[in-house]
């Protein structure tokens, strides 16, 4: 875009070259296309040495700019303005079935939606109102997919799969794969048996969850793995058999719960934590980044860290030992010096 | 289903309405639409206070429930069994090849195996008697895959993969990818280069191999990377190139296994472990969650955990250092005060 | 291959049978229809029990082998040629457009472009001379794709993503999905709410850059996420919104990155390591495995391990904490001792 056509769109005035403009940047990461912004003259060296196109100053900026100068009365506002024009546009997604999806003909489609190109829906599935569902998918036999879903591409939903309304599912999630199960031992020769017990459950998923890129959630052993309403799952992250998220609980990247675990409402599981399996997580408990916990929190710590997964203060004390045992040796080599120089009996 | 038509299937009576069931659930978690269970008497209050629509009770309970009763003569078999009539049905794979997968002329089919849509095999791979390939996967050339084993949709089985018998391949599984390998350093100008090492060995599965979604397994940088009989992996785990995994060997979600390395037979990697390059675990070894493992384990611990792994004692010990530390505080302070009251030379 | 004609390609002499050879492998892991390599006669017992079909092995060499020998002047260097002549051929990827792919016909393709069976590329994006998109693709709108790059099966790119020239990304990798970003707290009634901050910018990748199979690179907040140039990441790895590697970096397996935190040049973060959001690491640090970074590097210490991340000799001293507790608790005791046997005052 025209940096004169920004200006006219942002009510300020240009002041320069009219350049062409692409993204936005702060002004230490800006380069040569980039639109930065700076309200404040105290950070006029930055403006100085930016390699941004252009930057959005305010009016009564008088310490001038490198680069083209958009001038207008609030620069941070301007630009996350200029960041939704720049913004890709959004693919349209109209309502229709592309001619390469293959749809099972007892499959029940709402109004309003959208089935995309190389898509595969099974038997008995029913796709709610206004649901999108992009291409390279593949929705199993028997599930349901609430209205106003967006199943981004190349989304696996396994047989039996029910998710609720107004989800969103990023590429390469995958819901109803097997849990981890087996039955091993010893037979009475000696030998070794593994034996995978079936999974006979499914994925229930509530509404307005979202779920990033390449997630995994296992159907339940029996019965169902629940994600509850306006649960949001971040990338690559694992959800083991018949966990239960009760719901509005946040699960950052490559975190994982291990099977039949249940998360309160209002959790964070932190990134790269690690939840042991058949353990509860009370209501509204933190877990933080790469903890490990191993049994129920019951909420009387509000945030938790480390492995085994502790209170900030008993971390910060395991990481404080060698100092605090320093300090001890040499009171104590002081002690020794003391009783040396005592007369004994 | 019924509960009329359940109780029948099941071998019981019902008592109260003819409601409909979906699913199964313990007393606490079932909802609407549930069928629960309990044997004991103990746990009346959990029947009192469910939300199940039905309950399986034994014929000797006589403190009623607030919903249906099932009366069977063994609450908890009755509900495994009502759980694999409850399953949603195993889709049928029938064999054939759909017509619009796209099979190389050259490529190998056995007995009875079923191809999905919009899988892609390439030429010289040849497929096992009665194995089951799902709509949308990869198999790239000179492929083998055996018999009867099962490969879910969007899996990538890149060039020169071979796979044994009766393996299950979850969704997303990549076979595989190169190897994490460059030459880098600095050239007599200062510059710094990267360069790919070529990866120019393959993938080998051996018979009964378990995958989970969204695993990758690394192509050997030469030679074979190598997964052993029986062995079954979880999802989101990486197994970098040239691992040797011996046999009857578990390795959980998340956890990692760099090149080179030799995993036993018999081991158990726990969630979220991971295990250094050109190392050996002796069989039998069990990683624990999260652990780090630096250096070969020759079995003298059967268990470790911590990064770098140890034994649970040695962690506990770590974990313990700051009340063993507060302990000798006081008992170093208790001298000081006894040293001051001891009259000096 | 036979032996016989391995021998002739290789410049060496076969002595026994000529057996069928069909991958490279060390000593003890060669089995039949193996080549192995010895070229010192210390290894000889190694030699003598391998399970291998056949051993390269040096003119002087008097002990035997109980196999095939094909005589070689260098061993080591005639296995490394020979795995190349075992490795699975390279897939020709000629210029093309498969008929089943989908191309919008607004898309700029390049000369020489590879596009794969079910491939999907949507409206105005632009793929560059000689670039390989292999099959079951999704390229969104607005993307661009650089001269020779190359895009194994099943990779996603959502809408505006911009990719350099001579990049390599493997199956599952996941560009542009939307970051990890809500606004959330309690409205005055009580209720709870979580509100999707859009996710308006995008992924942009430098030249020379390789992504690992299954990896995930989220778009911008606004702006872009920027992977700079000659980076190279492993599988299963993540990378938040905002993040920005300057370039000739490498992020091992199943690391993470939390958003808008930069990385220097030169870096090098191990497996399974995580770094927290809106930090910066300086050029050249080392994170190491697993480590936890909590706070930006400066480079004073250009190695970190443990979390949160601290120097070797750090955590070593962690580490050591029980011992030297132990120490001092012994020498308490000698001290308490001492003085129970001084004359008090």
């Amino acid at each position: 875009m025209k940096a004169s056509e920004l200006a006219a769109r942002l009510g300020g005035t240009l002041e320069g070259d009219d350049v062409e403009l692409f993204a936005c940047g702060g002004l230490e990461e800006a380069r040569k296309g980039d639109l930065s912004f700076c309200k404040d003259v105290k950070h006029v060296k930055l403006v100085q040495s930016t390699q941004a196109s252009a930057v959005l100053l305010p009016p009564d900026w008088t310490d001038g700019a490198p680069c083209a100068i958009i001038r207008v009365a609030d620069p941070n506002h301007a630009c996350m303005a200029a960041a939704e024009l720049f913004a890709p546009p959004v693919p349209v997604r109209a309502p229709g079935v592309h001619p390469t999806a293959i749809v099972d003909p007892s499959v029940k489609l709402g109004a309003d939606v959208h089935v995309g190109a190389y898509t595969i829906i099974e038997k008995n599935s029913v796709i709610g109102d206004g649901a999108v569902i992009e291409a390279q998918v593949f929705i199993g036999e028997n599930c349901v997919v609430g209205a106003r879903t967006h199943v981004y591409p190349q989304v696996t939903l396994r047989e039996g799969t029910k998710v609720g309304a107004d989800c969103i599912f990023h590429c390469g999630v995958r819901l109803g794969g097997d849990g981890y199960g087996f039955n091993n031992g010893r037979r009475e020769d000696g030998s070794v048996y593994i034996e995978k017990i079936p999974q006979l459950g499914i994925v229930e998923i509530g509404d307005g969850v979202e779920i990033g890129s390449n997630t995994t959630i296992d159907r339940a052993r029996i019965g169902r793995t629940y994600i509850g309403p306006m649960t949001k799952i971040d990338n690559l992250v694992q959800i083991g058999h018949n966990v239960k998220v009760k719901g509005y609980s946040g699960l950052i990247a490559q975190s994982g719960v291990a099977g039949s675990t249940e998360i309160g409402y209002g959790c964070l599981i932190w990134a790269q934590a690690g939840i042991s399996g058949h353990i509860k997580i009370a209501d509204g408990v933190q877990v933080g980044p790469q903890a490990g916990v191993p049994q129920s929190l019951d909420g009387s710590l509000k945030y938790v860290i480390g492995a085994p997964a502790m209170s900030m203060k008993d971390l910060a004390a395991i990481t404080l030992a060698p100092k605090m045992i320093a300090k001890l040796k040499a009171e104590v080599k002081e002690l020794k010096a003391r009783l040396a120089a005592t007369p004994m009996a």
